[in-house]
């Protein structure tokens, strides 16, 4: 049975080898919940011989042609194309979305790293000539040290790579802890960075859990840290690494709506629904868990149409691509998410569609529950107020537009919103006045392309500065500003004069 | 006595007419420690009312075109031009700087304002075509909503017109508290600030203490802070506003190095020095304090002529612009550094230059200390560590460049620096190399122009993003990317059916 | 009787008083086409006089700090506000526009000069670290020399505040050819220039001819020339500018189409077609002349309502701020409309209102000529493809909107556009592909504002950057690439050495 | 004998296949001046099968997501890499430079490839909210249409890849024609283009002469047209082109200087002449063919080192990597550099080295010249005034660097320079003030990387924007500013009352 261990300075290291004893976890497959593999965990120690090697590495990194660390991400770039069916089957295998997804989540992460051959246009400096007599002055974009990055279960591949390559493209160095559910993807696509070209020390990765996490967040080798998680862990992990003085940006929880107007094209917008509802199971920050609709008749005709197309979703082992679902990532978590659709139903909204009672013939032991459908959800429920992160669709009603937006305004959370309409001027005002830090209009996951940043506001995002694209370029460097002049001592002018003396 | 309150949604208020009561404290002259008038101290409740004022004017402000946000600070750079002499007197009444010194500081508080002018260039967004089939996204930077500035004694306009600018520039509302030293001239500004339009309750000033500080970084209305202080302030006000969900930007203390190479032309440094060092009596967080001179030789010659520069200072009444220098801010801050200046000889440094017997007639009360300069500093001597804050200027002896760097970059604070020389490639190397965030080439003074940003590095910043420039633009405003599509239904090409039916 | 001469190194010369004889030219009121002073056409002689003045202040202004030749410009700024009654007055007096539309104009050549004010961050140049082995970077955007600006009768003061002030910003000296119809205003506006600080020589104002502007093409001194007029003499201007080595940017003229849908406000699309075809007489580069209605109801209610309109329309006395159009600028342009009117008539158009009979009493002999409404116009006749520049607007009528972009698409010019209508899909399919520079999106005359940039597509412009905005920079700069590399030969790191040895 | 036809509309085509007869004409090997093979010279009907080819791919292809649109870059990218051996043969057997330098030209190809990936970064146009109430504008870059590239036989590989990767990358479809002496790599990489997915149409490549250029500058469905190429043709394409109304960018000949300085490190000064020199036979217009010397002994030492290094020279074919330098390109050539070194020893300037009677055994026949150089050239020879385009440099003798800045700024040509010295001064006063478009600080061969861009001054540019880099997506693309506002009908505020009575 496989162990999946670390990678530091370059080399894997499991826990067995190492000096420093790890201890193991049991990795499951969500679809059968059979016991797949081990994942050690690394120990303090194990965690600070990353560091080390991370800071061993920077000066050299640091140091080299901007260009030339790019150059290594063209052939990343190849090499995960290469080995895409293997990584989407590692991704599969632990967290069971179905393949075709695990490959849309792959591609996502590719256009980070086309984004990171970007660097030397972003990492350009600003120059300003003559700001006094002769003065000329400028800004560089400086590598910060060793970064690291802290990452979820629920996108493997993706979110390492909205964070290590640019962060390793800026001159830094990394270590990655990826979610200990998830680790065998991100580790494997780390080892073909290595075959790409990065040098031993500039990339390493570490498994590990609270122990490896309060590790980084403390130690002052590290100087920037991002993460991608819940609100109280993102919450807790803002707290702790600033104020052990490292820069911080940890994107916490989400509880999406999607605003449905009277104008929308409804069979458009119900398609775009189903995908992003449960899309994934619904394991996603960006998900779109609530439908708000504008009058009784659009939300009568949203319901109805939700249902059918629902009747017609399929459930099963996420290596299947007939498959549009696969199992939830857990059994605790398959667990909480049927608490809270108990909960809806006793608090008073009316379960249409009831996924609970669904059997995957083959599978009968994973962590599987069928599409759920709610009508009738009001603000204070808690299948409103709290990240569900599984395939159940919320349907609340309101009268006009601005209650859907007051909803909306008043969350805890702010990651992303969608607007269906052919009105532009609903659009503008949606856009405009909607407290959310992604926004789409008739583009049900506003999720930003790989040229734009990733954020939210409010809750879900502590920090001041967004995820990948130009702001990451911001996040993972600090700038320098150097103010210059050559006092004219006449040593230019003079040259001349003490060649004579010399003959 | 005159008595500086508040302005609150765009009134004068002083304490005694407030129903919540202030307290009163003291203001005096430090060129006499005369009692000039009381300052008041907000209340909590006096706080929150301009928290409350703040908000409200929001909506309205934040909906203003941008263009004409901005017009109004061409009306403030006039007022500001017209009243610069009063403005100066203000400042030099509470601080004791030289008036030409204050004149100096207001200027560069007029830059900043010039750069706010640049914000409609600044808050373009980021428009992408076609990120997908007619799908188009575009980044917006929204304002923040209300945010606050806590500003030091020590620059009572440069610093506050570091920040409300560009922050209402950008949309945001503000409240500022200044230094409860030098509070007169801030709030002198901001009266001019509503006279050339500013709307009631877009900017306010709040005078007070530490309830002042912590309501505003507790408050949940209030969206971000920027402060300007000692170190230890500004590490609380970081860890105290990010812990309540604010935005923060903390720029704390500095130690600032000069290092002399033997091929510098010693007379331009030593002039450089002399401003750097002595300027403001030492009070600015960008003093050149320590000078490092590279070989003895070059140590030697720098030493004897400082002491022949220093011979020529006058210290006196700041009213008197035939000073060089001014008293010290209070008979505190006075007694702190001839603490130092005792440690430092205690520790065996040698005191070339000992100003502690200064008397200036006629004004034997006030805080007056001459210029102090110390030979034969090494690294570990209190007079290195801490930042003095006094006229006091040390020089260290080095063999080499690289051991000047070490001393440099293993120093807590990093804000700035600089290097004499006339090579061009020692000049690369020491602003490659050098850990800290804002450097000097022949500059001794690296203060980045307006149109560049402020910031310095390690435990002289706490937060991502410097202070005015560019970089401020980001700080006062939030990302929100859109992602619109807009589905081609049939709407457009069937308009002209709709017609022959409607004949 | 006043002559309107010309400034040179900073002083008015008259003809008179020039060694060069200038020849003199009458000024008429358009309103009585009474005289009312004469304009000086400069010689070769005197053009080559401003040009040497220019190129003599040109490396001292060069070399200016770019923040102090920008503070020029908040003087000016007030300057022009503070002397906003009497330029207008200038305009209406030899232009004839109402005193309302002059204050339009200016404000507009305002802001202009508030966007200027952005330079230091505009002129920022690219920095790049470590292109090589310790091998740096960067660009400058390095002023050109001697620029020159030849503008249009129209507007007096705006345009030649799109081109100087951001010309001289950027380092340039400049010379600039007012039209010798409305050669006063200019004339005027760059001594209130002078007066706010402007070094003599810096920006000269010549009138005169095709001798002054021959002069300027051709002279070897002149590195740039920008143009506004018509698209015969742009394209002559060009083609002579560029053979003799001058950077161009030439804009002609235009015939601007608005899209009327059927979903539009028909109300408020009428409101703002009144202003944008009639206003100043249609004497606009970006006039709507064509208004295409989408299906015939629309055309139908379309043409009821501007004729209802056009009754409301006061036709008077610039001076009079009452009126809504004065009258056309000379009898001559006068004659040139109604002969296109009388072709529009032949070719079959229906004439719905027909201002040629109108009487101004008390201003017989004005230039005076009433809003005309042609309908059913074709794409073939002259009314539709020259530009009238005249208060004539034409209605066509389409089936689809697909043929009302065809339309516009096949026109020579391609500066204005826009389109009423309420769909976001409509509105998103004709920016894409219509085929013009500057659209609008129910704004019927989208002149970009100051910070964006204003050119026009296909015959509309020749040259490669739009004026004001980013593009003015660009196009008032070159650019500049260093590379810096500083050989370690081991002067640093050897300086200790030479110490010892001279002990 | 292989015959290189064209590639139209994604196939290749010889010229007797094509119902259009193109003409042939030879190529010869420079090294041995054998026929290896013959080019097909479009005609005019040839040329214009390939426009159309372009016009027809254009819709579809700009309508493509940019980033779909760039990622065929990656896969080209990848192609040449793995063809680089073919490629550089292909150069090597028809321009004549050693392999080596072949594949320095064509990494220089790959990295523009490189900066192409920015596109989506680079297309970016500025978004501004509320420019007035509720209004909002931004630009858009949109693509020009069809675009023609016509470059050089001296980088065969490298200047096809300034142009048509960012080209088309904009949106663009392109026509290429190479020269006809050095044709088959330009066609054997963009058949690689087409294997990396271009679609038909989108790339073509036409060899040619005359008359296929002119057809391209003429032919009005061509938008831009980007040249390289000598003066006297540059500014014949610059002339012709614009006044068939395209956008032209003509970059034309050079002569650069290179001023050596008293204190210059001249061990690494000589290293880099010899290379700027003498490396592709000179036959770069980056070359440096003028070594201007300060101070005698700064000559002396200069001229002794250089003969000491020439003599170590290897010249011979190119196929063999240990020679440093290979034939001229042909023998008419040849003549031409031998003429002007007659000319400039009858000018009296010093030919310290003669490369005249060299003979390479077993080639004979082939295009040899062995390095020259020139001691005591002055301003006013021909050798200084022309570009000679050999391996011939010049050295002058001046006693200030004024002097020397003089002789540069005074030169028809402003293509590269560069200084060699220590002094910080020196390098900010000469990349000031030189008159020359690209910069070099102790590099001889400042060619910009990249994510700059090229340009020279003076007549070695014709057109406004630089080449490749951030220069070449403002020149390959055209802006269009869109504003739009949706004005508040009431139709999203009152969607709600529609539904009550639907019911």
């Amino acid at each position: 049975m496989k162990v999946i261990g670390h990678l530091i300075n370059g080399k894997l290291t499991h826990s067995d080898t190492s000096p420093q004893q790890s201890r193991l976890q049991d990795l499951t497959n969500p679809s059968t919940n059979e016991v797949i593999g081990r994942v050690a965990l690394a120990s303090k120690a194990t965690v600070e011989e990353a560091i080390a090697a991370a800071e061993a590495a920077y000066p050299t990194w640091r140091n080299l042609p901007t260009a030339k660390r790019v150059r290594i991400m063209y052939r990343l770039r190849d090499l995960l194309e290469e080995n895409a069916d293997k990584i989407c089957e590692l991704i599969t295998q632990e967290h069971g979305k179905v393949l075709n997804d695990a490959m849309g989540e792959l591609q996502r992460g590719i256009e980070n790293i086309e984004y990171v051959c970007s660097a030397p246009e972003m990492l350009k400096g600003e120059h300003s000539k003559n700001v006094g007599p002769a003065i000329d002055s400028w800004s560089e974009f400086q590598p910060l040290g060793v970064c690291a990055g802290i990452t979820p279960f629920n996108f493997p591949a993706m979110v390492p790579l909205w964070m290590w390559p640019m962060a390793i493209a800026c001159g830094n160095t990394f270590i990655l802890k990826p979610s200990e559910r998830t680790p065998s993807c991100a580790l494997f696509i780390a080892e073909l960075g290595i075959e790409a070209g990065i040098p031993a020390g500039v990339l390493n990765v570490v498994n590990g859990d609270k122990e490896a996490v309060d590790t980084l967040l403390t130690d002052r080798r590290i100087q920037a840290a991002s993460f991608v998680g819940s609100t109280p862990i993102a919450e807790y992990v803002y707290t702790t690494g600033t104020a052990h003085g490292k820069r911080v940006q940890a994107f916490g929880g989400a509880k999406n709506h999607a605003i449905v107007m009277p104008d929308a094209d409804l069979d458009n917008a119900v398609a775009a629904l189903m995908g992003a509802a449960y899309g994934s199971c619904g394991e996603r920050c960006m998900a779109i868990s609530v439908a708000v609709a504008v009058g009784d008749d659009t939300a009568n005709t949203l319901v109805a149409k939700l249902q059918a197309q629902i009747a017609q979703l399929k459930v099963g082992d996420g290596m299947d691509n007939q498959n549009d679902m696969g199992p939830l990532v857990t059994k605790a978590h398959l667990n909480k998410v049927q608490g809270l659709i108990t909960a809806g139903i006793e608090e008073g909204a009316e379960l249409v569609v009831d996924g609970r009672n669904l059997k995957v013939p083959g599978y009968e032991n994973g962590n599987y529950l069928g599409a759920c459908l709610f009508d009738r959800v009001t603000a204070e429920m808690h299948i409103h107020s709290c990240e569900i992160f599984g395939p159940v669709l919320c349907v609340m009603r309101v009268d006009t537009m601005q209650e859907a937006m007051d909803i909306i305004n008043n969350h805890e959370y702010g990651n992303g919103t969608c607007l269906f309409t052919r009105d532009g001027e609903a659009a503008r005002y949606f856009s405009d006045n909607i407290k959310v830090g992604m926004v789409g209009i008739n583009v049900p996951l506003p999720v930003p392309v790989a040229h734009h940043s990733f954020g939210g506001w409010k809750r879900s995002l502590f920090g001041d500065l967004h995820a990948y694209g130009p702001d990451s370029v911001r996040f993972y460097t600090k700038r320098k500003t150097i103010t210059q002049r050559w006092p004219a001592s006449g040593v230019r002018e003079g040259m001349q004069f003490s060649f004579p003396s010399n003959n």
